[in-house]
C-alpha cells in the first residue's frame, strides 16, 4: 500500500478539468476489495453504438481480465467498463476466470448489453484470489447511478501506488464539429513496455470505426506509453482502451470509417498528444522518484534502435541511482548505450546534460567542467541527450530516478 | 568509492588460500590512480610458452583495454598482465588508446616480450581520461620484484566497490600429474551478461593449447559468469582471461592440444566449478545486498530460455526490492516470467520458495500459507525455483536483493 509513500514532487498543482463526454457516464464505489476508506471500483457506461479499440500487455502470464478484453475487442463495440483496484486478478487460475465471468455477467445484466460488450480491468496485488462477490452485486446500482462528470473520481478509484490521479483532455474539430478526447490512467511502479505497465482509458464522442481506432491506438502506444518506464518491469495487467461514443454525429460529424480519411489528422494528432501527456504523468509519479528524466536519442539506425538505446539508459539501475544522487555520471550513459546492443559508434558518441555538451567524439568534451554537470543535476527535471553517430533514428523515453523511497515502497508493498 | 559501504554479510570468514602456480608471479603497487592508501596496480608475469584465452564484454562502447585484449588474444600467448583499478579507461577516445599503448610498451620492455603478449585491464570510473604516466614507469620495477604467492594481494589490488577479494582454487590430475587452477575476480555493481560485468583472471600450470582453452572458457562463461547478475547493467570493461603456463609438462604432463582429448574432462569440470565459485562470490558481494538469491528455472523450452526467464527474475527491481523486504511476493515472480518473453504456460507454472510450494498450476498452491513464505524469506540465502511447464530446459542464475544500500552506494560513487 502507498500509505507511507510521499506525494510525488511532480504532482500537478491543479488537476486537469475534464468536460463530460456525451455518451460516457461514471460511478465509483468503495467495495473494500483490499483498501480501506477509499474507492476501489469504477464503472463506465457507454452509449449504444460506442466503438472500441485497445492495446494489451505482451506478458506471457497476463491476467484473466486481459484475456477477456482480448476477446471482447474482437467485437469492436462497448457498452460498459468495470475496473477495480486492490487486486489484479492475475495468476489466479480457474478462479480468476470465474471472477471475470461473474463480473461480466453482472455488468451485462446491469447495462442490458451482451457480455462481449463489457470490458474489465483489475490492478493491484498479483496472485491473490479475487472475490468478485465483493462487488458484482453493486454493478446494477452503480450502472443506474452513473453521472456524466465523473472522470476525476474514476481516475482516483483505479489508483494503486499512484500519488495523484492522471487526467488529460483535448478538443479537436472533425467536419467543423468540436469533439472531445478525455483520458485517465494509473500506474507508478512495475512500469515498462510492452506495453507500458498501466491502465489507461480513453474516451471520445467522435464517431470513428473500431478498426480505425485500433490502428491509431496501436501506433501511438509505441511512441507514448511504450516510451515510458519506471523500473523496466512489465505487469500482467497492462490495458489501454479507447472508446468512441459517436455522439458527435448528432452535432454534425459524419462517421470516419477509413484510415485514409483526411479528417482524421487533427484527431490523430490530439490522440497521440493526449496519450503522451498521460505517459508523462505516469512517469512523473514513478514510485519514490525525486527527478523526472527524459532521454532523447538521435543518430541511431532507426526509431526502434533509438528507443532501445533510450530504454537501456532509462532502465539502468546504476544510472538511475546516480541521477538520484545528482551525480552527472555520464560514464554510466556510455555503459547503457553499450549494453543496449544497438549499433553505436563509440568514437562518434556525443552526450548532453540539458544544454551542456559533456562528451563528444568518444571522450569528454573539451571545456566541460564537472561543476557544470553537477549544477545541472540539481534540477528536478533532467534531460539527457545522446547522439550515437550512426544514422538518423530518433526516440524519446520518459522515466524517473531510482531512490531510497522506491526501495521502501516496494519492500513494504504487501505489508 | 566504497568507503561508506558495509562489508557484505556473505564475505567469507576466511579467504581461500591459493597455492603458487609455477610460471605465474605477481606484484602490486599503490600508484595513486584514484584511490588513496591502497594498492591499485597489479602485474602478473607469465613464463615463456604461456597460452592464453579469454572472453570480453559484448558492450558496443567497450573500453580501450578490451579492444587491446581482443587483438592480443589472437596470438594465443601471454607473458604479462597489467591491471589497474580506479579508472576504467573507457570512453576516453584517442587518449584512451594512447594510455593502453604507453602501458603495453612499458610492460613489453619490462617483461622482454612482444607487445601482443601483454594483456591489460582497467576497472573503475568510466569517461575520465586515464593518465598511464602514473604507473607505466613502475612496471619495470614491478616485473623485477614479482613473487609467486601473490594471488590475494593481486585480488585486492583490482577491487573497486568490492567488499572482499574473490579467490578460488582447484586441483586436478592430467596424465597423473597434479595441476592447479587458481582464479581471482572483482565485481560488485554494474554486473550482468554479456558477459558478467567483472574482471576475472584464471591461471593454471597445465599445458593446454590456446584454442582448447578458448573453447573451454567460452562455454563455461555461459553457465557461470553469464548466469550471475547484480543489477542487469553491463560494463564496458568485462574481461575474463585464462592463462596456462604449461609448467606441468616438466612434471610429466604431455600437452593437450585437442578438445577431444579425454584427459581434458577433469580439468574441464574443475574449470567450470572454479568459475562458478567466483561467479557466486561476486553475486554475494553485490552492491548493498542483504540476501543472496538463486533462481532455478526448469520446464523451459531449452537452456537459453530458462536462463532468460531466470535473468528476468534476477533483474527485476520490483522483485528484488520485495526480497529485500522479506516479502514472499511470488506475484512478482509471475510478472517476471511473463516479461521474459519466453514460452511459459501460465496455467502450469509452479513456484517454490525454498522447499515450500507456493504456486501450482497457475494459482496459489492449496495449503500454502503466507506465514510459511514470510518465515522462509527471513533466511539470508534465498532459493526460488520455478517450473514453467513447457519443456525440459533448466538454468540457474545467482543474484542478490536490491536494497537502500545499493542506492546509497551508487548515488554517491563519484562523490
Amino acid at each position: 500500500m502507498a500509505k507511507t509513500a510521499p506525494i510525488s514532487p511532480f504532482a500537478p498543482m491543479t488537476l486537469a478539468s475534464l468536460p463530460p463526454i456525451d455518451g460516457v457516464r461514471f460511478a465509483t464505489a468503495a467495495a473494500g476489495i483490499r483498501y480501506k476508506g477509499r474507492t476501489d471500483l469504477m464503472v463506465a457506461t457507454l452509449a449504444p453504438g460506442t466503438t472500441a479499440a485497445g492495446v494489451l500487455t505482451q506478458s506471457k502470464t497476463c491476467s484473466a481480465p486481459v484475456l477477456w478484453c482480448r476477446e471482447a475487442l474482437r467485437t469492436g463495440t462497448a457498452r460498459m467498463l468495470v475496473v477495480n483496484s486492490g487486486n489484479a486478478n492475475a495468476f489466479t487460475g480457474l478462479r480468476g476466470r470465474q471472477a471475470v465471468e461473474t463480473t461480466v455477467a453482472a455488468a451485462a445484466a446491469a447495462a442490458s448489453c451482451t457480455q462481449r460488450e463489457v470490458y474489465v480491468a483489475s490492478t493491484g496485488v498479483i496472485g491473490e484470489p479475487m472475490d468478485a462477490g465483493k462487488f458484482a452485486h453493486l454493478l446494477t446500482g452503480l450502472a443506474r447511478d452513473t453521472k456524466p462528470d465523473g472522470f476525476e473520481a474514476a481516475a482516483r478509484a483505479i489508483m494503486t501506488t499512484d500519488t495523484y490521479p492522471k487526467l488529460a483532455t483535448r478538443k479537436v474539430a472533425i467536419d467543423g464539429t468540436e469533439v472531445t478526447l478525455n483520458g485517465i490512467a494509473k500506474g507508478a511502479g512495475m512500469i515498462a513496455p510492452d506495453m507500458a505497465t498501466m491502465l489507461a482509458f480513453l474516451f471520445t464522442d467522435a464517431s470513428i470505426a473500431s478498426p480505425v481506432l485500433q490502428r491509431l491506438i496501436a501506433r501511438h502506444t509505441q511512441t507514448t506509453f511504450n516510451c515510458m518506464t519506471v523500473d523496466g518491469d512489465t505487469s500482467t495487467s497492462d490495458t489501454c482502451l479507447l472508446f468512441a461514443t459517436g455522439a458527435a454525429v448528432r452535432r454534425g460529424q459524419t462517421p470516419i470509417v477509413d484510415m485514409a480519411d483526411p479528417r482524421l489528422a487533427a484527431f490523430d494528432a490530439a490522440l497521440e498528444d493526449l496519450m503522451k501527456d498521460l505517459a508523462i504523468q505516469i512517469a512523473k509519479d514513478g514510485e519514490g522518484l525525486s527527478k523526472f528524466v527524459t532521454f532523447e536519442v538521435a543518430g541511431a539506425e532507426n526509431w526502434a534502435a533509438a528507443r532501445r538505446i533510450a530504454l537501456a539508459c532509462a532502465n539502468s539501475p546504476i544510472l538511475k541511482t546516480a541521477i538520484a544522487g545528482e551525480d552527472p555520471n555520464w560514464g554510466r550513459v556510455v555503459m547503457a548505450v553499450g549494453k543496449s546492443g544497438e549499433a553505436a559508434d563509440r568514437d562518434r558518441l556525443s552526450i548532453w546534460f540539458g544544454d551542456h555538451l559533456v562528451a563528444r567524439n568518444g571522450e569528454r568534451a573539451a571545456g566541460y567542467e564537472e561543476t557544470t554537470g553537477a549544477a545541472y543535476m540539481k534540477n528536478a527535471e533532467i534531460v539527457i541527450r545522446l547522439d550515437v553517430g550512426v544514422g538518423s533514428g530518433r526516440a524519446t523515453v520518459w522515466t524517473c530516478d531510482l531512490t531510497h523511497a522506491y526501495v521502501s515502497i516496494n519492500a513494504d508493498y504487501r505489508s
